[in-house]
């Protein structure tokens, strides 16, 4: 059957609220470095009164990756909840304006569009407190079957697990993608999101999946062990999975078949904001699969979009990652 | 007469849009190159829905001026109108952030917050379109006395005179600086801004001013003339007024006491996005003016501040200028 779309994103549509801070901020607030907190709309407003000026710009794991994906070239999809407010039309012109189909209706009652706000400190981290907001709306009837249908991959955030009701059409998409034998891919999302929800996640696994996505901490987390060599024959033992394991400036692990490899990440010149990298790698990965290129130049795709999206401030790339990707790949 | 605060600014309190564009978009729109332009609503929705996607940044010129002061070191505030949404919540959280004192009452009926949708070419240059929104509700009622009174210069927009009311409130501040012997600063803003007021600045230069900024089209504008040097002399004509007249890379033109002379931009390795450029040099001289510096380390400072905003898109400083400042003038 042909495909309408490359991939379909669903997650949650949040716009993020970036400033520069340091470590000892940090502290003070105690946040945790590097992960994503999930905090109430008092906790995000106190939090925001006390952060340093900032910059506004469209976010959104699986929205950061579908973006990436158009930029590619491909033809990408997302599903997922905003308020009828300003920030809403932020979230819903910037994804448009990136080449991505984006239809889910704005709420019109309950709380605001989410934000998520970033503390980037000097060593490139980011730091994330999330209020999930209009999030918890997304449900079943806000997805589009025929979209659903319609493409290759349908990519699900681990993190639509925190809102309560989104699980819940994370799983009807997944029934309908496979009914029509569609491929289903999932991101862990983040260390603290898999504690979270790690019986369901590997019970996923078991049943559902297609392809997997995890960062070093987030596969640790999963499986419960100490050291990445034994996360990758925990995953190993999953054959008929992909796995897509990135691990920072080590590159990333493959797996495919049951068989690991590694493959390098891109050189860059300087780290400046790390928000986005796992989102971009995915748009890279996802593209190749989508194109029915071999794993590694799937993974080399994920690292080239991945080195794009952290040499500047902000979780969307900046370039054509088309005309980026040729001009690294050679055509 | 002790001060409460070195410069205060009045001016158009505006969120920016800010996109890449190419001058195919500008030529296909009909925009005014360089230029800020005056739009409707309707105008700016339209206009929005075709640009690519974008971040937000609090903007606005007086306001951009008097955060460069309060990064200087300097004790600034700002007057100007948002509207109680979440554009205005936006800004007044970056230019308190900031450490500008800034308590005009945000309007609760009217228009939603003023939004600038800057489209930024290759070349770095801006391109600038306004639409007013909660601006036109600016009157004079929004002046706090107490703090015209207790600051060494009233810093004032030329943009003021475009909303209605606004020039109103423009005269008043004025004229309570002016009852408390404090010095009144206006930039003229923009060429097309000038062309809108000429007569009525050219009146104010004549009885109300004590330091005047333009750039080089705009000071042809003010006074008519097809040379820079033409220029200079009418601004000779008025001796006992400041004039800081600023001209891209070659630098800028000081006159004092009726005596001109040339101050050098600095050097920076790539201009990434104008925007600002105006407002910081702005910065940099009024904190000095107000810290007695010789008008040459004034034009200085304001290179400094001018070079630090061009090198990244955005308005506003992203580092500390003090530290800057003592770096690049040894002290």
């Amino acid at each position: 059957m042909n495909a309408t779309y490359d991939v379909v994103g669903l997650g949650n549509a949040i716009v993020d609220v970036i400033a520069k801070s340091d470590d000892a901020f940090l502290q003070r607030h105690a946040l945790a470095k590097g992960a994503m907190t999930l905090v109430s709309a008092q906790q995000s407003e106190r939090l925001y009164s006390d952060m340093g000026p900032a910059i506004e710009a469209s976010g959104g794991s699986a929205a950061n990756t579908m973006v990436g994906v158009a930029s590619l070239g491909g033809k990408a999809a997302y599903m997922g909840r905003v308020f009828a407010d300003q920030l809403g039309q932020v979230f819903r012109h910037d994804i448009r304006a990136a080449g991505v189909e984006f239809a889910t209706p704005a709420a019109k009652s309950g709380p605001p569009t989410a934000r998520c706000l970033i503390f980037v400190t000097p060593d490139a981290q980011r730091t994330m407190q999330t209020y999930l907001g209009a999030c918890v709306e997304f449900s079943p009837d806000d997805l589009d079957p025929a979209v659903i249908e319609g493409a290759q991959i349908s990519y699900l955030e681990g993190y639509l697990w925190d809102p309560p009701r989104a699980k819940e059409a994370f799983r009807e998409a997944m029934r309908i993608a496979r009914a029509k034998h569609r491929r289903v891919a999932l991101t862990l999302s983040d260390a603290f999101c898999v504690d979270r929800h790690r019986a369901e996640f590997r019970e996923l696994i078991d049943t559902s999946l297609d392809i997997v996505f995890a960062n070093e901490s987030e596969i640790l987390s999963l499986w419960q062990v100490a050291s990445f060599d034994e996360a990758v024959r925990a995953c190993q033992a999953h054959p008929r999975r992909i796995w897509a394991i990135t691990r920072s400036e080590k590159g990333s692990v493959v797996i495919g078949d049951g068989l690991a490899t590694h493959v390098a990440a891109e050189r860059i010149e300087k780290v400046v904001d790390t928000t986005g990298a796992g989102d971009l790698y995915a748009s890279g990965f996802l593209f190749g699969l989508s194109r029915a290129r071999p794993l590694i130049e799937c993974a080399r795709l994920g690292h080239i979009c991945a080195a794009e999206v952290i040499s500047h401030y902000g979780p969307r790339p900046e370039v054509a990652l088309a005309t980026l990707a040729a001009a690294k790949l050679g055509g």
